[in-house]
C-alpha cells in the first residue's frame, strides 16, 4: 500500500521548501498537482514521474491519489504555499472514508502571508487574519462579513486570490468594505509573483490599494491601526518599547 | 559591513527549516537568539559561533544584532516558527533607523499555525485568523475584542501563547469569550510542542477545551461552523463538492 503525502512547496523554488518537502518529493513514486504547480517545479526532480491536472479538477486529482496509492505508490500532491491553508489537505481527508487504508501524512510549507510579508518586512508581526477573496466555493456574503469583523477587531488582513479574469473589480471592492471600518491613510502593501520571476512589490495607502490592478498571483496586506511604512517597507510593531 | 537575517526555524529542526533557512545559517558569522531558540538548534551549526539571551531583552538582543552588523559580521537572528509572526522582524526594522547602513533581510518559516495544523489534519484549511493570548505586549481588552471579532466572522481561529506560569486561566477565559458567539460543540484540537520531544495533539470541542491544561509551548485551534473532526482529525472543508 502507497502512502499520500500532502506537500506545501512554498513559492515553488526548493530555497524555500522545508528539507522535508524536499526529501519528500524526492522519495516519492509520484508528484501529482496542478499544471501550474507542476510547472513550478521546473527540471526539478526530474527523475519522480509527475502528473499534472487543470484548475477545477481538484476532486478527481485527490482521488488520483488515492488511485496511485492503492497500486502502492508513495504518492506526492503538491500545493503553492502551505498544504492546507486553501490547499488539498481538506479535501484528501474528507476522501479519505472511501480509501480507508491509505495513509496520509500533510507537509507544511510557507504560505503566501508569510513568504509576503518577508518581502514587504513586517506586516503581520502581531494578530492577523487570512482571507481568500475567491467566491467560487464561499459565497460573497460571507466574505463580507469576514473583511468587516476583520477590520472591525483592528486586525492585520492579508488578502488571497485577490482578483481574477472574472472578479477583477473584487479588490475594489474588498477595500470599499473595509474603508466603512478603517482609515483610508491605512499602511497597506502586497507582493505579485512572490519568490518567482517577476516579483514585485508596493505599498501604499487603503485608498491608493482600492485602485490599485493586481492579478491572481499577488497576495495583498492591509496594515492594523499601528501599521506604518519606513523606507519602503511595512511594519505592524509588536508593542516593545525602545 | 555585516548584514542581518532574520531567520524563521519553525520548530526548531532542520526538517522542517526551509533550504534557505539552513544555508543563511550555515553562512553566518553569528547565530544570535532567544535561549530556548538557540537551544532547539542542538548540535546543529556547530561551527557557528552562538549568543543566547533572555526573555524579555528583545531589544537588546535585536541591538546586538545591529553591533555585531557594525563589526563586520553576518548575523543570523533566529526566531521560532516564522520570522515575522510574533517573531522579531518588526523590532528589527524599527531598531533600524538608528544603524541605517544595515542591510536586513528576513527568512521566513514554518510558523505554528500551520506545522500545528498538519498534525491536527487541515483544521486552516478557510480563511483564520491568528491571536496571540499573551498580554505582556497587548491589553486584555484588544484581545478580548479581536476574540468576539474573530468569532462572529466565522474565522477558524488559532490561538499562539495560551497560557503561561503567571497566565494559568487565559485560555478558559478566552473559550468563554469565544461562546458568546459560538456552539459549545465547536471543533476545536490543540498540539503541545509541534516538532519537538513530547509532541502531542488532542481534538475535542470548544466546551472541552475551556477545561485542558495547557502551557506556553501548546497552539490552539478553534474551527469554524462547518469544521469537524473525522478518525482524530480536525478538518475544515474548503467547499469542494464531493
Amino acid at each position: 500500500m502507497g502512502k499520500i503525502w500532502i506537500v506545501g512547496i512554498g513559492p515553488g523554488n526548493q530555497e524555500m521548501m522545508t528539507k522535508k518537502a524536499i526529501d519528500t518529493l524526492k522519495n516519492s513514486d509520484v508528484i501529482i498537482g496542478y499544471t501550474g504547480y507542476i510547472a513550478l517545479l521546473g527540471d526539478d526532480f526530474s527523475n519522480i514521474e509527475k502528473i499534472a491536472t487543470g484548475m477545477r479538477g481538484e476532486v478527481e486529482r485527490c482521488r488520483m491519489c488515492f488511485e496511485k496509492a492503492l497500486e502502492n505508490k508513495n504518492v506526492s500532491l503538491i500545493c503553492s504555499g502551505d498544504a492546507g491553508v486553501y490547499g488539498m489537505a481538506s479535501l484528501i481527508f474528507e476522501l479519505s472514508s472511501e480509501y480507508s487504508e491509505v495513509e496520509i501524512e500533510v507537509v507544511p510549507g510557507v504560505s503566501a502571508s508569510l513568504s509576503g510579508a518577508a518581502i514587504l518586512g513586517a506586516p503581520i508581526n502581531h494578530d492577523f487574519v487570512t482571507i481568500s477573496l475567491s467566491d467560487l466555493l464561499t459565497p460573497w456574503e460571507v466574505i463580507e462579513k469576514r473583511l468587516r469583523m476583520a477590520s472591525a477587531g483592528d486586525f492585520v488582513i492579508t488578502l488571497y486570490n485577490p482578483s481574477s479574469h472574472k472578479r477583477k473589480d473584487y479588490l475594489e471592492r474588498a477595500c470599499e468594505i473595509l474603508l466603512e471600518n478603517l482609515s483610508g491613510d491605512t499602511a497597506c502593501g502586497y507582493v505579485k509573483n512572490i519568490g518567482r520571476n517577476g516579483e514585485a512589490a508596493w505599498v501604499g495607502t487603503l485608498l491608493e490599494l482600492k485602485d490599485e490592478k493586481v492579478d491572481m498571483f499577488t497576495t495583498c496586506f492591509i496594515g492594523n491601526s499601528q501599521t506604518f511604512i519606513k523606507d519602503g517597507k511595512l511594519i505592524t510593531p509588536r508593542g516593545y518599547k525602545i
